[in-house]
């Protein structure tokens, strides 16, 4: 499958391109094509230095969401609305993946979701309507996902209202190591997931931990 | 220690109480003396017939206030303030913990706190103002808790603004067979703890799995 990451030059779209280059054809998208390539070149040497497959493109966001069957939209919240309008035309039918958590930081997190009542479902109010919003990838940590040495033994949640759009984001989650997906829903609960998120921060700092991700057990 | 169980002879104040009792003194209250003492000598059955410490003793729920140095409020958010209130002259100085989290259930569970924020805050402002409140155990299935066979490799998240009462309580869960402590800040925090029981509750029904905990990794 090709899988475009809008913003995959940043933490989060790293991790998962290292990750999903194995199984997919990933085209890593940025404001600027050159950005996007150094990034992806940068991507594939660490790729080729463990012989593991180096086939990931980097390409402006339009390009990106023009070619990939499935857009993760790898942005700050607060950019996040911005960079679709700048790729709208592209998306019709397409998944579109939401890994973002509005939060902001004081001594520690805090969620700070939009009147929508979660980032998912504000993003998915200027979506042209046959788009079809997964949410997922809200609790990997990027460092650890870009550490090729850490198993990456969690479960990842992913909510959405069309369910064979669910079902093929939680393939991907599959495709990724020793990641379990599980299903959380609709769009609605992902006001219970985003939340996760500055929880596992907070642990982190609180108990001196490294960045945390979570298991259902 | 001795740990009272406001409601106690409810699901979730029985598997606190069957596990507390091997290292503490575990008070059941009710608010019915009878009922209570009915629940204790169910429980120390269970327990002797394992050849376990079986010592817990049933009483009101203002007796077992005012005999314990923990005070546990385990009934649903709608019972929580009455209870407090049929309770209140006990309570000066003592650490009192919930375990409480404010949902409904339609097809899947939401979370739906009160204008404060959380349960813990809603509570707090009706507290004297020398108790110490932490909030504990939200994310501990009752059947699982009374299963005495389950062996609970769960974490546990435990915040609370005074830091020497939650010290007291993550003791407590460290009493508790495999049950890990940690550390999630203070009553401010309690939003990002109680959401997580209706998701642990939409994930099992979802995904078709037992009731579930949760583990940070
Ligand atoms: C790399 C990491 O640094 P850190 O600053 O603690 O990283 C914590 C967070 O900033 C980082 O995890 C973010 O991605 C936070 N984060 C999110 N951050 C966001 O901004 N948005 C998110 O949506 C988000 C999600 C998320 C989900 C789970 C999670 O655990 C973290 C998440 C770390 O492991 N630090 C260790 C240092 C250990 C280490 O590897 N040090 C390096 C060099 C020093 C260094 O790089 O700090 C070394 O010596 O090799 C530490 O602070 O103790
Ligand atoms: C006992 C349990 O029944 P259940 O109805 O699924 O229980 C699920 C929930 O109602 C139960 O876990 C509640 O405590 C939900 N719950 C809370 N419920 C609340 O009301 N408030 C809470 O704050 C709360 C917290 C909570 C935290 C974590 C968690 O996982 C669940 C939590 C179960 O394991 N059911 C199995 C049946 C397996 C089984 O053991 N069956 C029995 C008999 C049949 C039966 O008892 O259903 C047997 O054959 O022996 C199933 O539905 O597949
Ligand atoms: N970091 C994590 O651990 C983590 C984990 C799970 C989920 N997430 C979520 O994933 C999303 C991305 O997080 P991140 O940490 O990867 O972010 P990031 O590294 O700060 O940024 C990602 C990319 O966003 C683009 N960007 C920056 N400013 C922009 C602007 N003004 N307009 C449009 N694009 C802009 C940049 O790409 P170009 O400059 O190449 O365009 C940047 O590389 C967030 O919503 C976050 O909540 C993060
Ligand atoms: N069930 C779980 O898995 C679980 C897990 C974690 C946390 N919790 C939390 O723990 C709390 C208790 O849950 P639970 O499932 O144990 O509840 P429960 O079994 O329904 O009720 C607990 C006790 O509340 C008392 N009670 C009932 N009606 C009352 C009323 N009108 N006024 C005062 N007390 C009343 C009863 O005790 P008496 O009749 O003896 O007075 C009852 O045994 C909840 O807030 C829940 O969110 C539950």
């Amino acid at each position: 499958m090709k899988i475009a990451i809008l913003g995959g030059t940043g933490d989060i779209g790293e991790g998962l391109a290292l990750r999903l280059a194995q199984k997919h054809q990933v085209l890593i998208g940025s404001r600027e094509e050159a950005k996007a390539k150094e990034a992806a070149d940068n991507y594939n040497k660490r790729l080729k230095e463990r012989g593991l497959r180096d086939e990931i493109v980097g390409m402006s966001n339009q390009d990106a969401a023009k070619n990939g069957d499935v857009v993760i939209l790898a942005v700050k919240f607060q950019f996040a609305i911005p960079t679709l309008q700048s790729v709208a035309e592209f998306l019709g039918g397409k998944i579109v993946v939401s890994p973002i958590v509005p939060m902001s930081k004081q001594k520690l997190c805090v969620y700070t979701p939009p009147a929508e009542g979660s980032a998912a479902k504000h993003i998915c109010s200027v979506m042209p309507p046959d788009v079809r919003m997964v949410v997922a990838f809200q609790t990997l940590p990027a460092p650890r996902l870009a550490d090729l040495d850490d198993p990456l033994d969690f479960d990842v949640i992913v909510c959405g209202d069309d369910e064979e759009a669910k079902k093929v984001v939680m393939g991907l989650v599959s495709d990724m190591d020793n990641l379990r997906p599980l299903d959380g829903g609709g769009l609605e609960e992902a006001k219970l997931i985003e939340p996760l998120t500055p929880l596992l921060i907070n642990l982190a700092i609180k108990n001196k931990m490294r960045p945390l991700s979570i298991k259902f057990v």
